[in-house]
């Protein structure tokens, strides 16, 4: 794949899917928020090679999604933690876990829900809204490019101020 | 990559993933959301090559998400159109726009913005509610598996009739 032709794009939903790399680093997200933590969890939730899953943990501390613990304990386990940066994938899995439930399942089949804490109830479904909070279907938008935005004037002033 | 290992789980997130198939099927969608509907038109705007466009395309028409028409129109042109399980992938392709917004841009860059028609406006940012309507962070959820979940007793009398 020619990930660098889709890197440097002005769409963020292609320098998003470039970063991220790859499904698998999307299950391994998955799996730390579920609360795994060390290389064998991971692995044995994910069911591959310690190759791949030694590429991928590295690729998503490279890309600041996870952090390595310093090896404390007796164990001397290395754990990954999510970072603000990797839990702000949270709803990345959530469009997604809905778009399954919706799509993936027969009617026997049963599938895991996403509950609050608080409450034991399934969260609300995932919805976007517009500016008076109501939710909008995709048809009431539409992406403004880049060429397309209006400009703030040029002002060397303010730039100068920015760079101190 | 071992894919029909996570294609019969109970996860929604796994088994979405798996459907979807790449990476690059969420940028044809996503350019099918921007309006394109011909070959040429995903093929110049992701820069990939003919046999990996077409082998994408007849996967997402296989699972559903995209629709051939008809050819009807003089050039004899094949248009892929979404369906209601295409368009249904809308709140991924803006989660992912939401965390490459904030993770994948320098401060001097430029990316385009989701934006309503109605008045020009950005959409709010995407945001999990619970049952209350109040918005909720990751930290206040947890995912129930399939096996701690409360079943109905059963009652072969309703499943009978659910059959007919």
């Amino acid at each position: 794949m020619k990930r660098t032709s889709i890197g440097q794009v002005e769409c963020p939903v292609a320098r998003a899917l470039d970063k991220i790399g790859d499904w698998w680093s999307l299950l391994i997200i998955r799996d730390a928020f579920d609360g795994m933590r060390r290389f064998g969890e991971f692995q044995r939730s994910l069911g591959i090679s310690k190759g791949i899953l030694t590429a991928r943990l590295k690729h998503l501390v490279a890309i600041g999604v996870l952090e390595m613990t310093p090896i404390s304990d007796e164990d001397g386990y290395q754990e990954y933690l999510l970072t603000d940066k990797g839990r702000d994938l949270f709803l990345v899995t959530v469009s997604l876990r809905q778009w399954g439930e919706d799509h993936c399942f027969g009617k026997s089949e049963h599938h895991s829900v996403l509950v609050e804490k608080a409450n034991g109830q399934r969260v609300q479904r995932l919805a976007l809204r517009g500016r008076d909070g109501k939710e909008i279907s995709e048809s009431a938008t539409f992406v403004r490019k880049v060429a397309d935005t209006p400009r703030r004037p040029h002002n060397p002033k303010r730039r100068r101020a920015a760079r101190r």
